[in-house]
């Protein structure tokens, strides 16, 4: 009973992900999507598109990865893509938050956990890079369905679109097309400021 | 390009997930929880808490279930579980919006969704009771966290809960005591009523 105890707090804690709010509309428009049900749709993507990825992934490995990965959020926040100063400290209040919150587990599971983060951050694996490109189209996908509202409210510019869209080809690059597709379409329609 | 399509079509309708509320706070108990963010939740509760089920279960089959078995509430809606008169249908309206919601799928991924889908609502598997174990301990923790206050908002009764909770020891005994030391502590502080 006790390690399921420690596991149920872990459990607890993270239900804060839930009041951590991104910088996108959900798709209907109506709030900011918050991190957890960001993370319930990489999963369901994880499930559906492996097919798509450069190279021949594990797609159970980037269901767990996509799963994890914004844990660490909870501490550090959502630091939103396009905010340069967020960014310069981004990787420590990120590291410090893996480190208490995967803490809070025994230790196989923490290092589980620890892992699948590390390698979605570092980007070197064609697991992790095709986890990191769903995690960059879904963004995109529905600030386009909210006639891109937030990208206009933060006079976002076409070549930060395209600069953040850039390592979706490395995971995929029919997604990262399809995301060109958008993004020219999105720029064209006066979403997206001239770079 | 042209499955990536439809699969994104897909992706986009189930979104809607974002939308339906349930009769549960989350954790920090400031609004109700929508189910894709519960659904995020059950999928690392997979990934934890395997190690407690009764008989050895499928980990990824068990992942996979707790992700998808909720979408056709975005149109059936959430059938709250002590809603008598709601259950009447509900396997019904959950029956026709898995056929159009998975129909948008191509031909090998409806067939998998659907089939997690009809696995864990038939409870027959190991890996399916274990998912529903999970399903149902988790709004539990969270209506005690929040005090019993969606319990006492319906004037729930003790023995409502033990009943919805007694699929649970099915797929889990261990999560089952625990369940059962809940609603035991909930009942002595008033969290839930008399039988």
């Amino acid at each position: 009973m006790q390690n399921l105890m420690q596991q149920m707090e872990f459990i607890i804690e993270i239900d804060k992900l839930k009041d951590i709010e991104r910088r996108n509309l959900i798709l209907q428009g109506k709030r900011f999507e918050n991190t957890a049900e960001h993370s319930w749709s990489l999963g369901i993507m994880a499930m559906l598109l492996c097919e798509h990825a450069n190279e021949p992934v594990d797609q159970v490995n980037v269901m767990k990865m996509v799963l994890v990965h914004d844990i660490v959020e909870i501490d550090a926040g959502d630091t939103y893509c396009y905010d340069t100063k967020g960014y310069e400290d981004k990787a420590d209040r990120e590291k410090q938050a893996a480190d208490r919150l995967f803490g809070m587990l025994n230790d196989a599971q923490q290092r589980e956990f620890r892992a699948l983060w590390d390698e979605f951050e570092d980007r070197a694996t064609a697991d992790a890079k095709f986890a990191n490109a769903i995690d960059r189209i879904l963004p995109l996908m529905q600030n386009w369905q909210a006639n891109g509202v937030p990208w206009k409210k933060r006079n976002i510019r076409v070549d930060q679109v395209r600069e953040r869209m850039a390592p979706v080809r490395d995971g995929s690059v029919e997604i990262w097309e399809l995301s060109e597709h958008i993004i020219q379409q999105a720029h064209e329609k006066g979403y997206l400021q001239d770079a």
